[in-house]
């Protein structure tokens, strides 16, 4: 940044479930400052002020653009699928207690039938759809809540959310698995075999998982073994979950590295070769691309 | 307890992965004191002393029957089922810092295939024959961790555990449904439909949970059935993976009366009527029975 303050001409801030993620930008789009905090679920807009404040301090109120769940129960209505990319249109959301910037919310998607909410994925598929245009099939986003979105002509037409990787991380780093799953490495071998395992038969899911515990206890089975079998079992079951959203679908998966591997893995052992994009900065880009949508379209800027 | 100290005549110990509990037994069967503990999991036996140490001081070491966690990895070894509640013959466990108590512990249960580990049921089954003599059938053991135990002649066959229980806590304590599911109330029509909707499709499950929290925010739905379809869920699901476990079978569950009291509900919705067993106790039941059988064998009290 420059001697002189440059203030942002606008901020993009991804408010996710454990992360929130801001940029300041220049006008020719240039990324000049980024922040991130770790939050509480459910903390709410309080915290907006903390994270991009230093950015803030012009003449004018600086443009505040967010998804996730900053916009969540307490933001902008939801958006009942099918819903037109296009139709993303950010919803002002007054913050009485600062008049140094104008923020807006990207509404979110819901579904009724089965209930189920984005929390800022419709916003990355914006951003996907940026990266790859036109594209038709279903898109994984892989995460504490992994989403698979249903996607035709620019239309995100229906969405399934599993809380996979939110369970994997309380059962992996609290329950009586913990000793037997601590670690970072990961069988892959382990991982094969658990995820045909439970997708053959994923009722037996409540049973498979102590299992992991007692093979460990009674045959000194290592720990990237039994993670690698906690995961398998854990995607094996999404995957079960989730078969009309990939079996014969053109799947895009984008995602952390870690996570992306072990879906695009996943994927390959049912047949399905899936692609995938990097996910760095898909809600940025997808923010940036609503932002310009709204400007072409002579909203306020 | 009288003026002058008087000593327990044993100790039973009853190692849980959550709590320790500890009774001191006179002569005559009359309960002395009893004791509770919160534990971590994995402290292992160096909280004993802590738990028992008031009632230790005689001339001769109290013998000490303990029973769950205590004798874990660390502990006796396991036996093999099938076992004979007969064979359940306390082992020796010399705790070299403290010469006031003489531990004994009572082998756990180990299964091959699938790989499994009892902690203390083993001695709640022989408690729960005390109170059942002659039982064949199925013992239900619900708690953290739920485990199904085949008995027959006076015998454990098989059995299986699932984490139903512990992951019911971590989903409704920590996990992004716990807005939605707290409190203590549970509406029974929600749980019989969850139940009936799991058990029908287990396959749906990864995608079932996320979608209480999405009704709940789109529909406004109430936490107490928030909540019933979050344990009918994950109950429904036990039930499909230990089918073989109740399905025709004589089944006996004993456990805390609001689990009991739902793993009832669901097991008759499958048209099981299941007996219920006052769970109070079972381990020190299971225990006394231990002993007896042990002295009455001509081994050292």
């Amino acid at each position: 940044m420059s001697a002189t303050p440059t203030y942002a001409d606008w901020i993009a801030v991804d408010w996710g479930s454990s992360t929130a993620r801001a940029w300041a930008i220049a006008a020719d789009g240039t990324i000049l400052a980024e922040a991130m905090r770790p939050i509480a679920p459910a903390v709410g807009r309080a915290m907006l002020t903390d994270l991009i404040g230093d950015w803030l301090g012009g003449t004018v109120p600086t443009p505040v653009l967010a998804c996730g769940l900053c916009g969540g129960t307490d933001g902008a209505p939801y958006l009942s699928v099918p819903v037109k990319l296009a139709a993303l249109c950010p919803q002002p959301a007054p913050i009485q207690s600062d008049c140094r910037l104008a923020l807006a919310l990207v509404p979110g998607l819901s579904q009724t039938q089965p209930p189920d909410l984005t929390a800022g994925e419709e916003t990355r598929v914006a951003g996907l759809l940026a990266r790859l245009p036109g594209f038709d099939g279903v898109v994984c986003l892989p995460g504490a809540q992994t989403r698979w979105l249903q996607i035709s002509a620019e239309e995100i037409i229906s969405f399934q959310t599993c809380m996979t990787g939110e369970i994997f991380g309380l059962l992996a780093g609290q329950a009586s698995l913990r000793p037997v799953v601590d670690g970072t490495a990961l069988d892959t071998a382990a991982f094969d075999a658990a995820l045909a395992d439970s997708l053959t038969d994923p009722r037996r899911l409540a049973q498979r998982l102590f299992a992991i515990r007692a093979d460990a206890v009674l045959n000194g089975t290592v720990n990237p073994v039994s993670r690698a079998r906690l995961s398998g079992a854990l995607i094996g079951a999404e995957l079960a979950a989730t078969r009309p959203y990939w079996l014969g679908q053109d799947v895009v998966v984008a995602g952390t590295p870690v996570l992306t591997e072990l879906y695009v893995r996943a994927l390959s052992q049912q047949g399905v070769r899936a692609r995938v994009i990097d996910g760095t900065r898909l809600a940025l880009a997808g923010l940036a691309r609503i932002r310009a949508a709204q400007i072409k379209a002579g909203g306020k800027p």
